[in-house]
């Protein structure tokens, strides 16, 4: 067994005041980089090269809400990165840096922000963005983790979620489903008992440390009429980007993992996970039939698996048939933020 | 009496869904900018004007530790915007949009959400910007409300917190204190009881609604040497920004409102309050020597009221002594943020 994670409400040698905590662990993460002021200053600055729009979003985690209070604290801190990297990935942007917001319900100990950090530094490492400011707080609510990320895209080439038309192919980035079936093992141990261990680790770490994929970037800002990552689950991301228009999706063409796979086909009941289960953070992108050749193309340059779902069509629904064309009828169409249920 | 604020945890008509309440409220504070999708996009986009440098600062304002969870959603909205755009204020820069994060402890009513989002309007009218992404989730924690913000300033114009040198002289901007005094009469009807209505009024007002010291940033760019906002306190910003510098401040010349100034005089120990109390969100600047006439002149052309504390002097430490030269101890040194308590 692997020695148990440092928690939040660990003993230990608890930091003491706000400045140690952010100069010991925080201050490191920035790099030293120019406007970040080694997060001694109020703000920072960003100086944009030439000819670039700058692309924001801000997506906070909150313990209970997003993740669990026993999640280790470098799984946590990926966590926090990577969903707001992924929606950069799905605008074509280039991570820049970020801001963070931490809310402590209690000063954390030292081994646990040093395990933050980490994680931290493993996914801006691996996304290519630094921390160039922020601010933490003491809170009467539960661990709350607060990302802003700033990227880049050339000017006039954000990639849209409105924008798809009618004959436009949908593409899936990666698999589907594996990170709803990694909850299901990460929050119960018998669940999915048929899977090997290998299976379910791996489904765990999908949903523990998604991958944003930034490195469609070109071949998005080159080929996509829109896109978006599926955070809320499959079906519900599909039904943004088609923006009204229909798609017959075929649910074997659904890109499955070997696990995810194996998954289904001792359980059926898992289809529901695929089709609505969130946290997958790949990419839905739809692409109009000139570029798919090209767009295909890109994809593989940039090493990124992607699967045509068929085209969007303005005079069908949107369904989910099996490959005999029967419907699949599907109630949970995906997870909504704020009435904290899946509907 | 005026009729009572609505309440987050009043009856009224609840908002059920996260589209709803983004779309109703949140939407129309975009003003159809560019880059904002009427919140319909998982991000935003920002085309720079050539020649600056964008500001970014992130500071998230949570129930029962930046307000109380019964003050108006308005004046809490106001507040939320206002101490981010003093940060840019202190930086020279110029708002240009935010992103805002919402987690609600319940669905707020259309009431709250609607006083909620008059409150955001008024700020961002009056400070320039424009909402332009963010997100809602519930939590199990009280309300917090995210801002990040974003600024420009031409390039290499910010203004920074370190950079005082020896022989500068330190301007505080507006009045100080009346921050600190209003929370006292906002927390306690029965404090400060020697003052008038409209003093208590005045003072409060200031507590609730800060005024960012925007209209000062080109005479901060032209003449400063360095700048911060006044949150944590005067003391305590004041050591920031002499940064190992001293400065003799004499009490007497700490700018006081008429009605902090009446509250002083009515009980002396008022003056911890000043030297201490946070939130009062008006800038200390420092100025070299050759540029102090040209700085006077430039906020007086600004409209803004700045005060001459003394030049900072690498000689001596950093204390504030009575018009005799007597020393004023003073154990309070401000708030920090997280230890939650007055330090």
């Amino acid at each position: 067994m692997p020695p148990a994670p440092p928690k939040m409400s660990g003993s230990g040698d608890r930091i003491a005041n706000e400045t140690d905590l952010i100069q010991t662990y925080l201050a490191p993460l920035t790099g030293g980089a120019d406007g970040a002021f080694g997060l001694r200053d109020d703000a920072a600055f960003i100086s944009p090269e030439p000819g670039t729009d700058l692309v924001v979003t801000s997506d906070p985690i909150i313990a209970g809400v997003h993740f669990y209070p026993t999640d280790t604290a470098a799984d946590v801190a990926w966590k926090a990165l990577a969903v707001n990297a992924s929606d950069l990935a799905a605008k074509g942007a280039r991570p820049l840096a970020y801001t963070l917001n931490l809310a402590f319900p209690e000063p954390p100990t030292r081994e646990w922000m040093s395990d933050f950090a980490d994680g931290l530094r493993a996914a801006q490492d691996s996304f290519g963005c630094r921390l160039i400011g922020g601010d933490t707080d003491m809170t009467p609510g539960p661990l709350s983790i607060g990302v802003t990320i700033i990227g880049a895209v050339p000017s006039g080439k954000f990639v849209r979620r409105q924008g798809a038309a009618s004959g436009d192919h949908v593409f899936a980035t990666g698999t589907i489903g594996d990170s709803a079936l990694g909850l299901r093992v990460h929050a119960d141990p018998l669940a999915l008992p048929d899977l090997t261990v290998e299976e379910r680790a791996f489904l765990e770490g999908r949903y523990l440390r998604p991958t944003p994929r930034l490195a469609l970037g070109e071949a998005l800002r080159a080929h996509a009429s829109a896109a978006l990552d599926i955070s809320d689950g499959l079906m519900k991301d599909l039904a943004r980007l088609a923006g009204g228009l229909g798609l017959m999706l075929n649910v074997d063409l659904i890109p499955l993992s070997k696990a995810a796979a194996a998954a289904r086909t001792n359980e059926p009941a898992v289809t529901e996970d695929i089709l609505g289960g969130g946290d997958d953070y790949e990419l839905l992108v739809a692409v109009p039939p000139a570029a798919v050749v090209d767009f295909k193309n890109a994809a593989e340059t940039a090493g990124v698996k992607v699967c045509d779902l068929g085209a969007l069509d303005a005079n069908i629904p949107l369904q989910v048939v099996n490959s005999d064309g029967t419907p699949i009828p599907f109630e949970r169409l995906g997870y909504d933020h704020f009435s904290r249920s899946a509907q």
